[in-house]
């Protein structure tokens, strides 16, 4: 099996990589082919292309390698879509449809035969408040960032192509993945993994925001089985709905640093030093909570059952100097 | 107040233009332009633009004249749509997108003081089964068509473009439309006109599905006056939810013919011919049979009441011959 992943250099691409590389797809080996605008050195991933899916024409020949699996990771985080609107969505969304198109030519090329598996990975951001306690399945989609109307247009796009049969692809609503390994990026969600990474490592972290506040998360590892698990699904099962909320752990900033306590004691956690920013605030205030993502459990899809479980796989896959 | 409407020509758009040219909004005269591909000979306007809005370019010019409030109807139906795929997106999605730009191009110019009313004619069809006995507000969408694919997706930019303040926009998700007047067109849904329409007209007209079929209705005058409602509503008041279900009357197709029988009498009713076609069938039991529009009965939308005044409104204001 011949697996493309679009935005393989980034920090989810690569756990996916790492997997595909290590496992496999249901024990059989994959031919892995990566593509992004840079790369990790190191890392997982030999053929590793170099490119920006924003001319079609890369995407369009990329299209014409026929893979019969494709991940569609690339994508700019939501601060960056928020402070740059053109850059938005001329990356997060315009690429998705040409490439889709680029498919679409090969299915009619090949008369039908060619209808490859696409993974797109949308976002908890397509949702907007007020919401219910716990967002079920059936809740509307009302973005109030740009990243998420961004998502949340390439959810109809993979949806559409795959209703008229052209690919076979779904969208998962990733949960904000923490712990995050590496750098702070310009995602507004960034400290709910810094506060964890940060102290691990012996540094401050900012925590902008009361610790009243509660969020959504699954870690890295689980990021990586929800697109291995996506690979082999019956999508008939989906019923032609093909965005699924996913599962995930809902716990307050205060819960995430008592699991943190729990794991590394009170030295680390008094790194955290509370630095109250109006403007994150806001942005955090309208994110969902909580979920009751019975689709996707149903289906398969797991994730970690308490925040502790989230740190423990950051120590045990991404602490630096493990 | 100078007004726009884009899609003029068209059946709702020259409804609205007839409406705005009788009695202005809230009793100001307004200055029309309509824009649309053909024009119905005499009919609404005196200011009629002839032009195809997949030309970026005509859109831009038609932004540069800095309407103070924009209509956008333009559109092709949904079994067009469906049958071409790419004339759906082409001339459902696009033109959108190029024109926000458009209009967002004059925000720049003018330091962010052109902010412009931009109402849209969504769709009940951004919806997909199943469904809950009445569709609430905070349901999902999850279109099974391209055309309500695209509609959904036209809702995510006018939300976006308004919430980065460039417009002040919303999208109202019309019932569909009926008793609709003059020809058949291909939306699957024409049936729903053509079993009123003909027979009051003494024509025979085909029924293709079971009389049991559910669907929910407004007619041409409640289009009208949803629009002319949306240009000055309040839209601090839509929570940055900036697309509507709007109310209308939820009944089956038995009793769109006993509210027939009423008006007309058995002879016309018996012009009815059952002739099941599992094709439309199928796409109609994929349909919305009925909503509860909380939002919009708040904010002051009204439709009729019983369907027999959708047909009232039919024979006295579009009946030939009257």
């Amino acid at each position: 099996m011949r697996v493309l992943i679009l935005g393989g250099g980034g920090m989810v691409g690569q756990k996916l990589a790492h997997k595909l590389e290590a496992e496999g797809l249901d024990g059989t080996p994959v031919q892995l082919t990566l593509h992004d605008i840079a790369f990790p050195e190191g890392g997982a991933g030999t053929d590793r292309r170099m490119g920006n899916l924003s001319v079609a024409a890369e995407g369009a020949a990329l299209a014409a390698e026929r893979f019969d699996l494709i991940y569609f990771l690339a994508s700019i985080v939501s601060g960056e879509a928020e402070i740059n609107f053109d850059l938005g969505w001329q990356t997060n969304l315009w690429p998705m449809w040409h490439f889709l198109e680029a498919l679409r030519a090969q299915h009619r090329a090949t008369r039908g035969e060619y209808v490859p598996r696409v993974v797109f990975t949308s976002s908890i951001a397509v949702f907007g408040g007020p919401y219910p306690d716990k967002i079920g399945d059936e809740f509307l989609t009302s973005p109030q960032t740009s990243y998420g109307a961004q998502k949340a247009s390439c959810e109809l796009l993979v949806q559409d192509f795959s209703r008229k049969g052209f690919i076979d692809g779904m969208s998962l609503r990733l949960p904000t993945i923490c712990v995050r390994p590496g750098k702070a990026n310009l995602a507004a969600s960034s400290f709910f993994s810094a506060i964890i990474r940060e102290p691990l490592d012996g540094m401050e972290a900012v925590l902008p925001v009361p610790d009243t506040v509660r969020h959504w998360h699954a870690s890295p590892k689980s990021a990586a089985g929800f697109l291995t698990h996506a690979a082999g699904l019956d999508t008939a099962k989906l019923d032609g709905r093909r965005a699924l909320n996913l599962p995930g752990i809902s716990c307050t900033v205060a819960e995430q640093i008592e699991a943190l306590r729990d794991v590394a004691g009170n030295n680390v956690v008094a790194l955290i030093k509370p630095q109250p920013d109006a403007a994150v605030a806001k942005i955090v205030e309208g994110w969902p909570r909580n979920f009751a993502p019975d689709r996707a459990k149903a289906l398969g899809f797991k994730a970690e059952n308490t925040f502790r479980e989230i740190i423990d796989v950051y120590v045990a896959e991404d602490l630096p100097g493990r």
